[in-house]
């Protein structure tokens, strides 16, 4: 009997997606090209860690392959660029915009989006030369190889497509991690140090708000996602919030009280979703006795307790703050105070911990960590602003045809993309949603 | 073979069922007994038209046995008054707390919600026996037999044990028509005239309101439910109420014009509703060819155009809306308008038509049908008001629990009993309910 | 508050359902029309005990209400004699077709079988009008009346058709006994002195059949359903047959042992069945610490450890076998026994205990019990004979088409017609079905 | 924008897997190991088309991903030689037994069977070095370095390893089959020429056997399964036995009957499988118009009329066979006649063409293609032969557990190992199965 063969090298990263700099931009690039280059190339970066067989797998219905992902954003351009700027523009493959919509009707007929990971073909390498067949020709046209007015009126939609790439990011971080968390193998996407050691949160205090209107909703100048408008007032009674989220020790103590078996705690959907699905604590920690541990990017460590508690459900937010003797904020009060904050500040994806953080102590006279580090559960359902007007053609289905049994979220997260979230953005995901970065924070 | 033997008849109602005046008030009976008296005796009256299998089926898990409403709102008083104000009161039966709570969790198990068809037993004979011990003990409390000061703190659960009999005689109505129009025989539950023939709806007008601040919820005086306080204000865009509900030909021309095949009109919760269940018309609409009839609590007849469109879901009345250029009101939009509307006049159930009738010209300003007929969705999901605070204990599990994936329906309809509503009231269903008498008003 | 008006009385059985010689037959009545009143008005005889609630109510999908099985068997001599015997014979009802035809798909669509229960009309009186009705017809048929060459094709027919409502009856009783034992209040069909004190079993004893050729099914005269022929010949190994059914107080043992714990008993599907139902002892066993008592006929009473074992799946039979250390015995090993036994001995349901007895040692040489007390799980799954043929038309779905995923049970049970089984007769159920009456019986 | 970087070539197929000849054998290797590297290199052989991609995905619960089959193989050594052989051995890895058991309750818990496909790790790669590190330590033990004493007892099991291997071949095809095809590309395993044009079946003609006594089942001498034993007499009454296997043909002339829509010709199990799955023509056909096309391990092409029809359900087949006015044969029946059949010859999977092939007119005087190009549907529920005795210990779990709601097919497949199958072969899957290569052949 031989030796084994040579090692089968799981593909270099560096040969499945470029890095961050392999799409070189030619001097003189027009700004919006070179956005172009640096957001789509991140979407590579991110993959490096990656065996091949981490891109192809779906292990819910909520989750979609990495590859699935880098294809979706690339038939995004195709779709609503490409194909209405240039003349005959041949697609790099007819069967894609089949398997690549996500859910505009408007685009026509698509794949089933649970049968997503049943899907071998095509193949990374594949989907790889879709990114850069299409890329290719985006470059082109930012360029200037478009006719005289065909580019204009496509500049909002490349800037929406790079918005929607970023938002993509963040899912594949946090889809890639249900991956992982559900392989009894527990394998990390990237070794880690782990939170500081001895790390403590600040005490909880609060800030108050008078009574009196308010204005709500993303003004004039700047990118924002048409759920964001129109600006518009409300009134808002006196109210407190807190200075910071709570953190996975609070919510620890919240279990050892009983709190997920106390039904008066919980709304009614959500004790019926803590029995249905026996949720016994945050998605990903795991308990041996009185040990937590918890799966993170980083691989399976101890849980940090000064750390903002993370993956849990609206109906544990809210079940947790009515323990707490509080409420979740709504939206609006979420944003009366984040005007004032610096969204630009905070723990994003390209800090590299990929991971909430402990509030730190500052001088700052406002709350604590509203940008960065978790998502926050607002106790508003997410529906229109008086006014609303979703975009015009297919568009339009981006955000408004979701604002019915959702719930509004806040503030970004530690895998969001740096300067993609503000003080008005709107995330949305259903109450009994768990796989992505949403902790909480406190009103009353 | 003989002649069969004499006819089994079904049970006479009025020995199942008391007629409304068979329970007897003593000569200076307290307003709250005769109060209660009238109630409790409506309940029974409704039950006239029915056989004895009518009370035991349930057709799907939202629709509760008649006998189960009749035995659940008589152990709400057991409960709730009987078990407080009397010292050693022994409960009718030991398993009747397990079998007829319905969703409170403080009050101990119960039978399961979709289980509740299966029960055989009790036999409507003893509901009934059941109500006449619940009904002997509260007349006694209420002349006077409580131990003083044993009554005065349970007159507001008294009180709000009566509106609770009233919203259940309106699902006995509602439920019952589901029963009747699942079977393939489609019997009626009462003979019936059927609307006036030619009748032909006002042209719908638009009402303008002023932007400005709103007063919403219940003030002090007067009964209401804790959801309906505290009240707060809101501030309001200007906006338009349309000056009554969309009726039955609108809804037709919807259909018509491919409503029920154009994704981009609605939801997308919505169209996956409209797919899952195959919708293809409101609830209880038949079609065959270019007939349209609807089953009615007066049996199958043809539709009437001039009618308020009714059992439709919260996604239709949405799709209808955009379909039509305009939108749902919000549930504070139509409060201000409502508040200044008279919440006694409309088509209830005393009414007797037992279905929404056609909106008559009126020499009134405001807008009509804002009570009775027809329920309208709002495009406001349920959630609590600024300060909300439940009631205390159990009861506190009446309304607060549900402030989630529900949307508020607002001003009654024509099964419901005169006098329950007013312009605060607050009614609750989820997105995809199609039972109740549901209908909408456009805003824009 | 006046005394609660007079009791309603649950209609009294004797309106309902006519007794036993209430269809009186006229002198000189043809043996058949005897044989007709008579089983016919078996069925009304079961259903003296009965609340009209009960006749209403289905709890699984496998359970039929009282008044469908009343129903179905009257719309079986309508489409299948009436109207085939007499020239524009019109039905009853023209829905009925619809909601009584069981399972034949040559007489057109039917009501699905999972909604029998949703059906409050027509009421009991009206199914029993209609039984009334169809007897009527029947009478004047068997009487005579029929044109002359009518009657005389359909005789087999008739006669199938009484073996057909006889099958019913038995399933009439498993059925009640289902939507009793589901009912918190466990009620009881009727009283029952419950079974002899310290009643022991005889030991099991095991005989003996040498190898050789065996014949198999039902020969020429007498009546037999069209599974049990043709009568052929089948190659038998030598094996034992055990001396009676397994007892209670065996299976017990088998529990004790650890047998629903143990997967290496049992078969694959059985073991998923296990876990999915959560099965921990037989149907109807309730177990308080050491004490086990069970739901019967006769309301809820210790378990007699000397009776055979019953409402067990074929997975919990075959696991038990497996525990023991021997095996079902295959349907030809049974018959093989059974054909020199003497098939009108035995708990029947005209006996009246309803409940599988204890056996009693006897001088006869063979097995005991072969006949009556428990149907006995075979290891043969339900296949066609050699040469099998089903009946002409819509008749031949009544037994063949059910030939897969089933296992066959022989022997007849306390719940069967007395002279309704014999040697031949093969039952045949799913291999997780419980709420029959079906124990087992060893081999090796 | 530079040139994209050097495209990423999927692993070559010779990197991941040895080609057949990479395992050397040294020089006076005893045949068990030669036979060992045979059939242990097959399986990687049949991998070299892929991409990595395919090796990981499952699109139905039935399906396992190809790397499962490859490690589960290896476990099958692992566990039940290598861990037994060899004191102290150390598992390759701990998590591979909770990985890679398929079905053994008796070798503790394992991975849900219908999660496999959620699995990115271990990579291919990893399972790969697995192999190799299993065949390292399987050829030393058969190289004589195990204690004496330690390999004799094991190399029944060793033999029944290869075995085992063997199947998952067959089923590492099948299922790939079922990934190509559920995938809208419509990949091909591997390009291939189709079926020879103009091809025509021999007509099918009658091959009749006298009634009498057979001996059926494996005897002494060569491997058997367990289920294949022992042998034993059946009597079996005169019968037919088609020359050759149902035609595509002859099935599409069902097919234009109705067969699919009319409900007498089908078992009742079957008609609602029908109807739940909504069959229209066995699995992997398409039609456009008047053309089929079918999907094969060749990619997409035009069905050959003359080729055995396959990928039907045993319900299919059933219905076919009524149709026909003939029946399925059972096991016995179709045993009776391949005894004398040569069964080393037949389309198997080492002839390459992967698909079955239309019967050659022979000189042979008995019925054609008994063994290859497709298994045959018989009338035989999977059941015990008399007598039958598991294997001892956790391999008893390999075919006894199975026995209850499985049919039993007959004589191998286009995609069995030659030298595979023989005569007493016993094959089995759930009636609705249909991704099998599974055909039919008439019997009278």
């Amino acid at each position: 009997m031989p030796p084994p063969p040579q090692r089968h090298d799981a593909p270099p990263a560096s040969s499945v997606v470029p890095r961050q700099g392999a799409i070189k931009t030619p001097v003189e690039t027009p700004s919006l090209l070179r956005r172009y280059v640096e957001v789509r190339s991140f979407s590579e970066t991110l993959c490096e860690p990656l065996a091949l067989e981490d891109y192809v797998v779906q292990t819910m219905p909520e989750v979609s392959p990495t590859k699935w992902h880098l294809a979706h954003t690339t038939w995004f351009f195709e779709t609503f660029v490409l194909a209405r700027a240039l003349e005959g523009y041949e697609p790099f493959h007819p069967a894609y915009n089949y398997l690549f919509n996500s859910y505009y009707e408007a685009a026509g007929d698509r794949h089933a989006r649970d049968r997503r990971g049943v899907l071998s073909r095509p193949t990374v390498e594949e989907v790889i030369e879709y990114r850069y067949h299409v890329n290719r020709a985006m470059a082109a046209l930012l360029s200037g190889s478009a006719p005289p007015g065909r580019l204009a009126p496509l500049v909002d939609v490349i800037v929406l497509g790079l918005h929607h790439e970023q938002q993509h990011q963040e899912l594949m971080l946090t889809d890639l991690k249900h991956v992982l968390a559900s392989n009894p193998l527990r394998p990390a996407y990237r070794a880690d140090a782990g939170p500081p050691e001895g790390a403590k949160a600040p005490p909880l205090v609060w800030h108050e708000r008078a009574e009196g209107l308010a204005a709500v909703g993303a003004g004039e100048g700047g990118f924002s996602f048409d759920n964001e408008r129109p600006r518009h007032r409300v009134f808002l009674e006196s109210f407190e919030l807190a200075s910071r989220p709570v953190t996975a020790g609070e919510y620890l103590e919240f279990i050892r009280d009983g709190g997920y078996d106390r039904p008066e705690l919980w709304l009614s959907d959500g004790w019926a979703a803590r029995k249905r699905f026996d949720w016994q604590a945050p998605l990903y920690w795991e308990r041996e006795g009185d040990l937590v541990r918890q799966m993170t990017l980083g691989g399976l460590r101890p849980l940090c307790h000064a750390e903002p508690v993370c993956h849990i459900s609206y109906y544990e937010a809210d079940a947790f703050a009515r323990w707490y003797g509080a409420r979740l904020p709504t939206e609006c009060e979420w944003e009366a105070f984040a005007e004032r904050a610096p969204a630009h500040e905070g723990n994003y994806v390209d800090a590299g911990h990929l991971h909430p953080e402990p509030a730190k102590r500052m001088s700052s006279p406002g709350p604590l960590q509203l940008f960065g580090d978790v998502w926050e559960w607002t106790a508003s359902p997410y529906a229109p602003y008086p006014g609303f007007r979703p975009l015009e053609g297919a568009l339009g289905e981006y955000n408004g045809k979701f604002m019915c049994n959702q719930m509004v979220l806040r503030g970004g997260s530690c895998l969001t993309p740096r300067g993609h979230v503000r003080a008005s953005y709107r995330n949305f995901f259903p109450p009994e949603a768990r796989w992505q970065m949403s902790g909480l924070r406190l009103a009353r």
